[in-house]
C-alpha cells in the first residue's frame, strides 16, 4: 500500500539571516568558521547589530531537505516549531509553497522567544559560519509528534541539531516508535561535529538500534566513531547501519550498504554559499531512493543537488533539479 | 559650511518579498507586468498564499537609493515609517548597517497595519512586477519630518510613490520648506507611470516650483508631460527644471542642464532582477554630483550602479561600486 508520505522531516524551524563579512570579523567576534554555534537571544541581538545588511531566507537543515524533496515532486511533510510571528509566517509559507505539508502548531506570539533564526556569515571563500538562536524551535515537544502522520511515512528524517533541547530526545523516540510500528524507516543526519560532541551517547545508541540510513560528512563520521581516519569510521558505520551516505566535499560522496560500496564524484561548481550542501544531498538521495533508483544513482543525484545549492545564496534549491539530473545523463 | 548630510531620502519603507513566477501567473492574477500596483492587506495575504517560495530583502525605492549612497561612503539619512515588528527591525537594521542614519519612530506593533512589504514577482526575463501593501509606511505624517534634519541636508530626495497617503503631501511640503530655507536642494523621482496618473497635478506643480533635479525613466517622462515622444518631454522638463536625468533602459540615460545635454550609454549586463535599477542610478548620480563630479560622469556612475543591481536578486547594491567606477575608467 502506498503511504501518504515518502518523507517526513523533523528539525529546527529557522529563518536564515545571510550576510557577507570577512574572516577578520569572525576572528574579532570569536566565531568558529564553517560550523554552527548556538547563541542566546541577547547575543543574537548583539551580533545582528554588528553584521552588515542581510537577506532573509527560510532555512533549517531538515526543512531545507524537505523543501528540496518537495521541489522534486516527492510527497513529504515537515515537523518543527515556529512562533506565530512574521518570521514564522515566512517559514511556513516557503515550505508550503514548495509543496510540503506543514502542520506543527506555532507557539503563541508575545512569549519569551520568537521564531528561531540563524545568522549565517558568508566569507569571501563561500564558507558559512552559523550562529543559531533556536527561539521556539527548541520547544518542540513530544506532543508535537503526530503519531498517525509518522505511521504514514515511508521514511522519517531526523536532524541531529534537534537533539538540543529538553524534550527533543523523547519527541524523536516517539517519532521512531510510531514510524517503525507501521514499517517505516529512519534516516538521521549528524548535522555537525560539535553537535556530535554534545550528544555522542544518544547518537551512538540511536545509530546502533534505530537508524536505517545515516547521512554525515567526513568530519562528522570521524568524530562520531572516534577513529583516526575515514576508512575505519566508514567500516564501523557500515557494520551497524543498513545504508551509510557520507559526503566528502570536493571528493564527492561514499555510499556503503550490504557489503557493497560506491564512490560518487562531486559536481564542480563555483561556491557562492556552502549553506545547505548536505541538506540538499540528503533531499535528492532520499528522493532517488524512494523513487526506485539504485543507491549509486541516488548518490549522484545528491551530489548534483548539493552542487546546485552552493552555487547561489540560500539553502533552498532554485534551479530545476530534474532538468539537472537529465543534463547529467540520469534518466528518470 | 559642510552640512551633516549630503542626502536625505524620504519614501515608503518596505521589505521586498522576491519570488519567481512565470508570465501565465501574472495573467491569471491580473497583475500588470513591470509596474507597481498598490494592494490592500487582504490581497497581500491572498497573493502571498499563491506565490512560490520567496526571499526577503529590505527595499523601498528611496531607501534603496539612500543605501546605495551610504555604500559609496556618502553622508545620508532616511525618513520612512515601519512598524515595531520583525520586518520593521529588518528594514532598520539593513539601512543602518549600510551606514545611513535612520531615526523615524516606528508605529506601535499590534495595530491594524504592519510594516509595509512589496511582493515582487520576477519573471524569467528578469522583469519585476510589484504588488505593494503599504502598511504603516502610508502613515508617514508631517510630524515625522524633522525640520532640523532637513536643514542639515544638501539634497533631499523625494520618492513619488510616497504621494500615496493622506498626509504625505503636507509632509513633503514641510520637508521642502525646511530644506530650501537652509539653502538645500530638492530631487524627486516620479517612481512609475501609474503613480504619475494618480498625482499628476501635484507632481506638475512641484516640478515647476520646487524641484532642482528630476529623476525618471522614458515612460514616466512621456506620461508626465503628455507628449508624443521623449524629445518633446525632455525639452519641456529641461525648460523648467535645473537638472533632468532620464533613464532609458538599454539606451542608457539622458542628462540635461543649463541648455546642455549628455547621453550616457548603458552598461551591458545579464538582467537577473530589474528591481532597483532606477533607485541605484539615482544613488550613484547623486553621489557623483555631491562629490564634485560633472553631470556626465555622475550619469556614467548612475548607469554602472544600475547595471550592478540588476545583475542579481534584490534592489540593494552588492559589489564594490567604487571599484566598478575605477574599472570603467572613472577616477575618484
Amino acid at each position: 500500500m502506498t503511504k501518504k508520505y515518502q518523507l517526513v522531516g523533523i528539525g529546527n524551524a529557522l529563518v536564515d539571516v545571510l550576510t557577507h563579512m570577512d574572516d577578520d570579523f569572525l576572528r574579532a567576534e570569536g566565531i568558529g568558521k564553517g560550523v554552527m554555534q548556538l547563541i542566546g537571544r541577547d547575543r543574537a541581538i548583539e551580533l545582528y547589530g554588528k553584521v552588515g545588511p542581510a537577506i532573509e531566507v527560510s532555512g533549517g537543515s531538515a526543512a531545507n531537505t524537505v523543501a528540496g524533496f518537495a521541489h522534486l515532486g516527492g510527497r513529504c511533510a515537515y515537523v518543527g516549531k515556529v512562533c506565530d510571528d512574521q518570521l514564522g509566517a515566512i517559514f511556513a509559507h516557503d515550505l508550503r509553497a514548495q509543496g510540503a505539508d506543514y502542520e506543527t502548531s506555532p507557539a503563541p506570539n508575545g512569549g519569551a522567544h520568537e521564531t528561531g533564526r540563524c545568522i549565517v556569515i558568508v566569507t569571501p571563500d563561500g564558507e558559512r559560519s552559523m550562529n543559531t538562536y533556536l527561539g521556539v524551535s527548541e520547544e518542540l515537544h513530544p506532543d508535537d509528534i503526530d503519531e498517525a502522520r509518522m505511521r504514514e511515512a515511508e521514511w522519517i528524517y531526523l536532524e541531529g541539531y534537534r537533539f538540543d533541547g529538553p524534550d527533543s530526545h523523547e519527541a524523536f523516540a516517539r517519532a521512531i516508535r510510531a514510524t517503525r510500528s507501521a514499517g517505516g524507516k529512519v534516516a538521521i543526519t549528524l548535522s555537525d561535529p560539535f553537535c556530535i560532541d554534545r550528544h555522542r551517547a544518544a547518537f551512538a545508541r540511536m545509530l546502533r538500534e534505530d537508524v536505517d540510513l545515516l547521512f554525515c560528512n567526513r568530519a562528522e563520521m570521524i568524530s562520531m566513531y572516534g577513529t583516526v581516519d575515514l576508512e575505519a569510521a566508514l567500516a564501523q558505520a557500515a557494520a551497524e547501519i543498513d545504508i551509510v551516505a557520507c559526503t566528502d566535499s570536493e571528493n564527492g560522496a561514499h555510499i556503503l550498504s550490504g557489503g557493497l560500496r560506491w564512490h560518487v564524484p562531486a559536481v564542480p561548481t563555483r561556491i557562492v554559499d556552502a549553506t545547505g550542501a548536505g541538506d540538499l544531498f540528503a533531499a535528492a538521495f532520499l528522493w532517488g531512493l524512494t523513487n526506485g533508483h539504485d543507491l549509486e544513482t541516488a548518490g549522484r543525484m545528491g551530489c548534483i543537488a548539493a552542487s546546485e545549492v552552493i552555487s547561489h545564496i540560500g539553502a533552498r534549491v532554485e534551479a530545476d533539479l530534474k532538468g539537472l539530473f537529465a543534463t547529467h545523463g540520469i534518466s528518470l
